[in-house]
């Protein structure tokens, strides 16, 4: 087992999101990544290691330039503009009848958000390209065989971004982008098994027309869940990618048990695709006191679901997604990874 | 002439509304429409009558049960939701990759919204709903030619609310619906030209298809102007309703001359269509002093245009859209209708 960590993270720390109509703290905050760095170090569970660098390429192997771009200028671009300086967040987002583009940062800020919860400041962009580096990292150190397990322990996280859309905390997609690095220059399967609370929109976007990339996802239904529109279960890719996701909407008050059997079911299918890696985007809002989720999941479960991936005998890749319930956040993330290390 | 008012919109007053990254006061106030009724009472310039019932019949002609019946029920379903009462905002916005419906409360705000600046409160259905009756009792009048013109003193305004989306102050259509009621059972030919410096997007969307009513927009660029995604000059209608819809973008600072010149080419193209009726969608916010525009209208130029549009010889029905210019607005509006009544 490796742990790929950095600090950089902390230069990305906006002041508050939008919800439910109100300006709320921002629940994504650098306290969640340092709690978990310190439970982390505190348990001696394995080495950690800083990002290695892989320049951009692999980050525009999944988020097309325009949109990274889009991301390094838009904080600078929209104060000048006349947007806030605490943080730029859309007022319009172009919405089914609005079909064109706008050169305006204020639109623009719009144009690449699907909601008012991926607040930029000066400092996003720095962590996220810094985030998307430690996913990699460990990408890197199971492709090399150097370990077969790796945790990139990624702030801001990433799987609500699609290909040039950010949203819900997310900027760049960080289990989609170390996935397609695994890929190998797709000559390898890679399965993505995301048990975060909520959907992983973003990363079933980026690969539901692709058969070599399978993505799961177990999460609370749209119906009562965000991010709301999208992550029923007749939603299974398109084309050539027709089958190759996989939506498990979950009810309110889902447990361990519930949850242990839908992993199983997801294992199943895992293990029928042959994959060469896995990479688990690991959210831990399935907590039963996380703040924002509303299942009942126990800390002792992350370690059964670590060990149930780990008995595939796959190289494993978990990466940092959610988890908001901060004084157990460590515990969580080291139940996960001893479970992991059982293999 | 006649003036329909009521003033059932002043329990329309949300709080505030959600602008480059911040909350400011509610723009598009109640004393706006207050001020102009002054202004018309203090001018004698006509009658002023409130508005008759029309139920709901022709504004489902333009806006879906669906939509209307969210109008009337979210504020409370969000509330009970756990949603702010101060209103209810948007915070997730299908975009793209988000391509289904939640029946939500908490997402349903963003499903029917285009932007964070169509804030819902307790007041909003009652009077979005008699902003529409005034634009129709215009229009009756109009079909019964009991007057050659009328004035409906709308608030909430209504050009960017499409079929099912509402955004930028607006919710229901009420220039559309008049539209709409006007074809008489699409027997007859309308044209609508949209004056306000703000692109009519819900309008443009909602007749886009149709070629029995003309839709002419003259407007800040999309390029650096709300609602920025849309409102391109190669925006010219679909299907049988190509060239139907024109659009001029327009210069910051665009003035009276520049202005009226874009005027008599807009009368030209709708005199060559030969309506039996003209819409004015009439905003004011290119007024030269108005906090949200960037035009150079001066208030004589508003009757001149009143002026022409009367020379045509049409019935016409002006309907309030935009205006934020308090002080000015009741003047700019008397100076639109002296020059609607040279006819």
């Amino acid at each position: 087992m490796i742990i790929i960590y950095s600090p950089i993270h902390t230069h990305h720390n906006p002041p508050h999101e939008f919800l439910d109509g109100r300006f709320i703290k921002f629940t994504e905050a650098p306290i969640r990544a340092e709690t978990i760095y310190k439970a982390l170090v505190e348990s001696q569970i394995a080495p950690i290691i800083p990002p290695e660098n892989f320049g951009l390429e692999p980050i525009h192997a999944v988020h097309p330039k325009e949109y990274v771009d889009f991301l390094r200028t838009i904080y600078y671009r929209w104060v000048k503009n006349g947007g806030t300086t605490e943080a730029a967040l859309p007022g319009i987002i172009p919405t089914r009848t609005l079909t064109r583009y706008s050169p305006s940062p204020l639109a623009q800020i719009g144009y690449y958000s699907m909601d008012i919860s991926a607040p930029v400041t000066s400092g996003t962009y720095l962590a996220a390209v810094d985030a998307a580096k430690c996913a990699l990292t460990g990408a890197s150190w199971l492709i090399q065989g150097k370990e077969k397990a790796a945790y990139a322990l990624c702030r801001p996280p990433g799987h609500h971004a699609a290909k040039d859309v950010m949203g819900g905390f997310c900027y760049l997609n960080n289990a989609a982008i170390a996935a397609e690095y695994l890929t190998e220059g797709h000559t390898k399967r890679v399965a993505i098994l995301d048990i975060d609370v909520h959907g992983g929109n973003g990363t079933q976007a980026i690969f539901y027309d692709r058969p070599d990339v399978l993505f799961i996802s177990m999460h609370g239904s749209p119906e009562w869940e965000y991010p709301y529109f999208t992550g029923y279960a007749d939603q299974r890719g398109e084309g050539e990618g027709e089958g190759f996701t996989i939506n498990y909407p979950l009810e309110q008050g889902t447990d361990d048990a519930r949850f242990l059997g839908v992993v199983d079911e997801a294992l199943e299918h895992i293990k029928k695709f042959d994959p060469s890696y896995i990479v688990l985007s690991a959210g831990f809002d399935t907590f039963k006191d996380d703040p924002l989720g509303k299942f009942q999941i126990t800390t002792p479960c992350y370690e059964t679901i670590g060990a149930k991936v780990a008995a595939l005998g796959l190289p494993v890749l978990a990466v940092q997604e959610g988890g908001y319930a901060v004084s157990e956040l460590g515990d969580n993330v080291v139940s996960l990874l001893r479970g992991l290390m059982k293999s």
